[in-house]
């Protein structure tokens, strides 16, 4: 087959926790309104685009899953199949969860809270089980096991999205479907690291921004017909994605 | 297997046509501001007695899709398995889509009236394709075929859902999983009276309220061990389903 496969990424839009400036990783918090608003805008634009999906990953994270319906309803594509997967989720913040961002920043200094905001392989340290914010015991992840993260790296995220990737999504774009991909600014960035063979050092420096549809035109070999994708609202997202890379200052 | 099998079934909250008294049907219309409460009242029914669905069914309409969102939303489990098939829709209604109850019954008379309502096996006219209300050329439909309706009586939905039921819910009632319907007055009326065995005389009184959960568990040949299945409240149900009986009037 020599078509070319749509794939669209969607971040959510903002959160209770965004608004705060608090880690949130794994914490299943709500939209806000603006958050709402954000993801109805996004699916708005996939219509003004002709961009129409037949199918839809998400993670199991509410504020993923609400802005897929929302996105999908005023598109009117609502009713299309849905898939879900731990996979999909943030990257897990481990012992920053439930923290603030600002206070973070002042406690650790800009170095350390760089090197965990943004280096590929060095994760936060691990939140204890008992921790309010851990998602030990969650029965949304109960058959994980092992794979059950207590911290994550963006190395370790792109570990452990892959194989979804390979077994969920690849077939569903090979089938012709239009793929949505409703996430998270860490499991989105796995996504396109991996499309688009981004380095591990240049990664640091991709900001994917809220409610705004990503997409990609894949070739047989899922590999980006334009590397990047493309923005379907250019400037909006370069904006958003300067206002993202400056989150804490 | 000697276990019990939990199935929930769940009437979608009012929608807007619900609200003006107009037959519905295939009509894909939204919830209201009221219907969205009654749909978060349903999930939270279900965590106050512990009913925690493994699994949700829906139709492809947006008033039993936001439902079950919103259901599983206030009960924590909106990150579980979603499928989804027409097989669950309303009855299709026909010509009668888009008209108004009340004007209906003063033009046709209370017999024709009642007929076209409650009739096990005389279906309304059929919609021409060509009525604003017309479901024909709709994407979600497009893989029906044949078994694209022009109108229904409720002998055909039964007819439509039964392969559903035991394609897709059957087995992941065997799966053991608690399994969550959302779905609309006649798809689950045909479920009811499958799993009860109603007649198809006394199918006609037999009325479900919107938004609350009705909870069957059945054996492992999928009969219910107590017949009708229980409102987790009863008297508000009894209430409910009397006003349905009385619309139109």
């Amino acid at each position: 087959m020599s078509q070319t496969r749509t794939l669209i990424l969607l971040r959510h839009g903002e959160s209770d926790w965004n608004a705060k400036n608090l880690f949130t990783g794994w914490v299943d918090v709500a939209l806000t309104e603006k958050g709402r608003s954000e993801a109805a805008a996004g699916g708005e634009q996939l219509v003004e685009a002709g961009l129409l999906p037949d199918v839809v990953h998400t993670s199991l994270l509410r504020r993923a899953i609400t802005t897929a319906h929302l996105a999908l309803d005023a598109a009117d594509r609502h009713w299309i199949p849905v898939r879900r997967s731990w996979r999909l989720n943030e990257r897990h913040y481990g012992a920053l969860q439930g923290k603030d961002k600002k206070q973070t920043l002042e406690q650790y200094g800009e170095e350390q809270f760089m090197t965990w905001r943004r280096s590929f392989d060095v994760p936060p340290p691990p939140i204890e089980d008992g921790d309010q914010w851990s998602q030990a015991g969650d029965p949304r992840y109960a058959d994980l096991g092992a794979e059950m993260p207590a911290t994550e790296c963006l190395a370790d995220v792109i570990v452990r999205m892959l194989p979804y990737w390979e077994s969920a999504i690849v077939p569903d774009l090979d089938a012709g479907h239009t793929v949505l991909v409703a996430a998270h600014g860490n499991s989105l960035r796995a996504i396109v690291k991996h499309l688009d063979g981004i380095s591990d050092e240049d990664i640091a420096g991709l900001n994917i921004p809220t409610g705004m549809p990503l997409v990609y035109e894949l070739d047989e070999d899922h590999r980006p017909v334009t590397p990047g994708g493309r923005y379907l609202d250019p400037e909006a997202a370069a904006a958003a994605a300067a206002a993202v890379a400056n989150q804490g200052r």
